[in-house]
């Protein structure tokens, strides 16, 4: 076995994974475990990390590279934010160092996107990003599916621009704390495919957000949709809609939007892959781990810049 | 006193009013409760209704008209709809009689609008608007604010067309169950009604709604937004959407939108009537209780149906 050179944790909300890998980027150990920055800032951040770098036998003079919500005000160590354009560089040296440890903990910013209108904001994305774009690839159109889906495009290592949508935590949220939800018991499903078709073709059209979404309910009322397919319907309607601003979005910025990469390999990702289908883009599935893969990047570079330092 | 005529009631979802009523349209008693459909269901319909009776000291043989969600499917005894456009008469008609009780009671049918993408369905709605515009008024756009707020046109006395928005419940799901509503504890209110129009105005702009909502927590992380003002910002936001997508429905129709009537007279309403400003579309408040002064109208042709049966 090779020796580890430093330590990678991606620290969501409520997720938390860490990897210890070696010089030329591979991942000799894993840990995996729902200690995400609502657990860890109750329990303790050093407390949660240290246990997880026991776990994996990691010598003490290990550097840990951090990416995430950790990084986030509410988190560990505030990190900030670096406006877009960002490139890696920027990234990288606007990463905090956590006080008070004899371990080398650096924390990642997020990126911040300044509008007239909203700011929008990514934290840990944009790891993911970095991870799963070559940095000398061209445009690249990507989506990262999730509680707060991120659309982003990315030219040579850079985030040139992304936007955000709320669309997973929508749907938690419409399916069980709104009348949506209120399904016969046992209904069972029918087709659920169909229905998450028929939604995906829902979200696509033109009409206003809370007058469409409440076909879930009128559909069904009305016999023309089985109430187990509800649930299916109601996905499918969520990421069409999402689809389809997230195209207009990408017009607008000068991108055709005819092809997108999709980072993500679980469950969610391959509704991603046949939305995208339904709506006539061509997707390409993301490497898996790409948040382990852009640790990876930017550690490289991070070893470069200590040198110098 | 004079001698009561007939009982109207207003079953709704969560909520139950009676009025007991002469044969003038004078409103001898009233009771208030929250025995809505989900709570009568576990209940019993006809104990609920008949606690209420005997308190107003409603003589036995006095019939009983109901509107709302008594007659859904999952209620007491299901009304059906009457599909647009509905003229008062159809609602009569198809008006379901209560089995095995002594009284007359008459629950009255929802309206549904058939939509090549999805139906549409109102329930108690219908009889606020015939309460609100008078029967000889001609071409008038209504708006009900609610859970599932109704905009209708009603033209003579019927119910040309109108489209459902699920803002009330939306703005509690995202308040109550997403990261929109996770605010510092104790932040104080800065500026709600600025707040509220500044939400109203991001609810009229073109984004995707799932995007531009995400602005309740970006403008607060930015700074741009004190986090005790988010929730007006919401209700801002979601209002001012409603506002838009339904002016894009009203013109689609025929409908200038130049000027709306709002049905309510509560803190919801009052919104509405702040938001339509903003708006720029001249509001004009609707009568207090309109559902009574709806089922006065259907009593009195009731009346005379009955006379002719």
């Amino acid at each position: 076995m090779t020796e580890p050179a430093y330590v990678a944790v991606d620290w969501g909300t409520s997720s938390f994974r860490l990897w210890l890998i070696d010089r030329a980027g591979k991942v000799l150990a894993e840990r995996r475990s729902d200690e995400g920055m609502l657990a860890a800032a109750k329990a303790g951040f050093a407390g949660v990390l240290q246990s997880h770098l026991t776990a994996v036998e990691a010598p003490a003079q290990l550097p840990v590279l951090v990416c995430g919500m950790a990084g986030a005000k509410t988190g560990w160590v505030e990190a900030g934010y670096v406006d877009t354009p960002a490139p890696l560089s920027a990234v990288l040296k606007q990463a905090a160092l956590v006080p008070g440890e004899t371990r080398d903990i650096r924390i990642l910013p997020g990126i911040a996107q300044r509008d007239t209108r909203a700011p929008d904001v990514m934290r840990g994305e944009e790891t993911q990003l970095l991870g799963a774009v070559a940095a000398d690839a061209p445009r690249t159109l990507v989506v990262l599916p999730g509680t707060h889906s991120k659309w982003a495009r990315v030219e040579h290592g850079m985030v040139l621009d992304f936007t955000t949508f709320m669309t997973g935590e929508m749907y938690d949220a419409l399916l069980g704390h709104t009348i949506l939800g209120r399904l016969p018991a046992g209904a069972p499903a029918v087709d659920g495919t169909a229905a998450f078709s028929r939604g995906v073709l829902r979200g696509l059209g033109a009409g206003g957000f809370t007058h469409d979404v409440f076909g879930a309910r009128t559909l069904m009322l009305m016999g023309e949709l089985p109430a187990g397919d509800v649930p299916e319907w109601l996905s499918g309607f969520v990421i069409g809609r999402e689809i389809r601003n997230a195209r207009t979005w990408a017009q607008h910025a000068g991108d055709d939007a005819s092809r997108v990469l999709v980072v993500g390999s679980d469950a969610l990702a391959k509704r991603y892959l046949t939305a995208l289908e339904v709506s006539e883009i061509a997707a390409t599935p993301g490497p898996v781990d790409a948040a382990a893969a852009g640790l990876f990047r930017i550690a490289l570079a991070a070893g470069k810049l200590r040198h110098h330092a």
